[in-house]
């Protein structure tokens, strides 16, 4: 039998007596709780995970997540009011000094009503390090999930060409690119998606909006869906039309940067070396300084975790880290070019979780 | 001139010196950030605003959010690095002591990393209850976004008779349910749509799954879209084939509870008048004790604001607020009822932004 994930969970947090994973009302979710209770369904507003050093774990639910709760892992406890729930905190932190937090996740608001509830004195610890290599490794179910909301977002980047004709604007490709994830299953975006086409695309952060694509124009698409709650990532950009001789330059080196990268992401590389591999080709191009982000970040069950492949990164990533490889190029007023793919890092390599043509595409 | 939104939250913070609105990585978003600069694109993943008590506001971005946030309010300062956005919040907060952060929001990480990046004595306060007074009376331009999102998703409630046939799964009514607010103009859902057939419809907070619909069947759907990043929130239960006695009953004391409880939505109301009408009329039929949630909550930005229609709630109604009215009776394995409104309220009374069919539908 393996290892169950609050003891792996444990043995990466040496000195803490317990982590207390919180939940506060949406957004302000932690996925962390579905993660410990190994389950996909529910809302858990107002519930908490906590796991004690041995990895035995309570769960503190309302009335309304009882039923839910119960179809996951954990010693479910339901609380009426907030003096049960106060009761529950002492009983289960009884005797734990150090308790940690996921302290970017958790609110302040949380950990301090927590604290109080738990009465005593008690050491704040940040869980968070030990979460996210927890969660950093994932293990066959995971990948199958994330391999499924991959395959549901790679057939929306490959019918993307297909979405576009002059006059049809980033709001309409996007609510398209959405409707059609969900048609093939997916069960929510995993992020706003992000459609900009012409000078639009040189925000790399932009909502779509009204503007309507035009001849010549760039159009950038990042986006992925949710499966069982683990999320793909990817970005494709195309064009409507010969686009000019810049912009073809652009997408080339991107591309390249995009190779170079993901040639150095193997099981032991150091997460900066993708970076660096990648941001040499580009600021080695009329592009540089133009790459004005990071190559890549974990993904799970957030579209962010905290994998940094990043040029100060001083992690190593491992066999079963998935991570995005995106480089891109910017040019205000002008336009942009960013190509990504969701990768799993593997013994020997890697492997690539989406798929699309990754060549120049006029449509 | 009206007087801007930063001058009316200091007004609600009396003895803070600035306040602090931080946001972490997705989801870890707070959408007073976007109240306060008044916009409604960008990301903004580590940017803060910060309110001094005059009323002006910095705000702090990387340079992926240079460009969007110029089209907001509020002095931008773009840092480049952590260094930079130290020396930014040192010089931001000059002079400030007493700093208020939406605790509630603000993760326990933010608050102590923006705590030490400032330097110096500082206390914090809990700016939570400032922000949501200034936020809970919503002006001309968010009452439109509101009603906005509300014809669209009640289109959609019309239409639910029609998705609905012996076989099909929660799962791809909820997909098409939400395919269809997308294309009906909304910008994405105001959370997950919850879709709940027979006796999955007593767990209030239920994910759709594979349930199959069939003859005889409660269907529950609670769902809402975003537009201009405002929010709708509405939920109707309808039924295939005839219901049982039990159900039909139970749909009908749930509508008249909901009218009770509507009744006494006006300014100047007690909150707590609209849950106790609907509870003490839901508590005088067979289904005592089954009404296990409050009767409704704040709805703006987020799909819950802190405006509390419950029974113990001291807050008091105003003109301009938007309120759910959604009670519901749960029995567990057989079935449940819930029908929601979003609800204005007004100087004579309230309106409902939402519409659709309240008296019993069978398909």
């Amino acid at each position: 039998m393996s290892v169950s994930r609050t003891v792996r969970l444990m043995a990466n947090a040496p000195g803490m007596d317990a982590i207390v994973i919180t939940n506060d009302g949406e957004p302000f979710l932690d996925s962390s709780f579905w993660y410990v209770t190994e389950q996909n369904s529910g809302c858990f507003e107002d519930s908490f995970a906590i796991i004690r050093a041995d990895g035995s774990m309570d769960v503190l639910v309302n009335i309304l997540e009882e039923e839910t709760a119960r179809t996951g892992k954990g010693n479910v406890l339901v609380y009426h009011d907030r003096a049960e729930l106060e009761k529950y905190f002492r009983e289960s932190l009884k005797g734990c000094h150090k308790i940690g937090f996921n302290t970017h996740s958790a609110t302040y608001g949380q950990v301090q009503g927590i604290l109080k509830m738990a009465g005593g004195v008690r050491d704040v610890a940040d869980a968070g390090k030990a979460i996210a290599a927890t969660e950093a490794v994932k293990d066959a179910r995971e990948i199958a999930a994330i391999r499924r909301a991959c395959t549901i977002s790679s057939t929306v980047a490959k019918e993307l060409p297909d979405y576009l004709a002059e006059g049809v604007s980033e709001r309409e490709v996007a609510a398209r690119m959405d409707a059609r994830m969900r048609e093939l299953g997916g069960t929510g975006n995993a992020f706003d998606t992000i459609a900009a086409f012409g000078p639009d695309s040189s925000q790399p952060h932009c909502m779509p909006g009204d503007y309507k694509l035009k001849q010549g124009d760039t159009a950038l698409f990042d986006f992925g869906t949710k499966y069982d709650r683990y999320c793909s990532d990817m970005t494709r950009t195309v064009f409507l039309g010969q686009p000019s001789e810049q912009m073809k330059r652009m997408y080339e080196v991107v591309r390249q940067a995009q190779l170079a990268g993901i040639d150095e992401y193997h099981d032991g590389a150091d997460a900066a070396s993708a970076d660096l591999a990648a941001r040499k080709l580009i600021d080695a191009s009329e592009f540089k300084g133009r790459f004005i982000h990071s190559f890549g970040h974990g993904i799970g069950m957030d579209i962010h975790q905290p994998i940094y492949v990043s040029p100060r990164s001083q992690q190593k990533l491992a066999a079963g880290n998935v991570v995005s490889a995106e480089p891109g190029v910017y040019l205000p007023g002008i336009g942009g070019v960013r190509i990504e793919d969701t990768v799993l890092i593997t013994k020997d390599g890697c492997e690539r979780l989406t798929s699309f043509p990754h060549e120049l595409t006029v449509v």
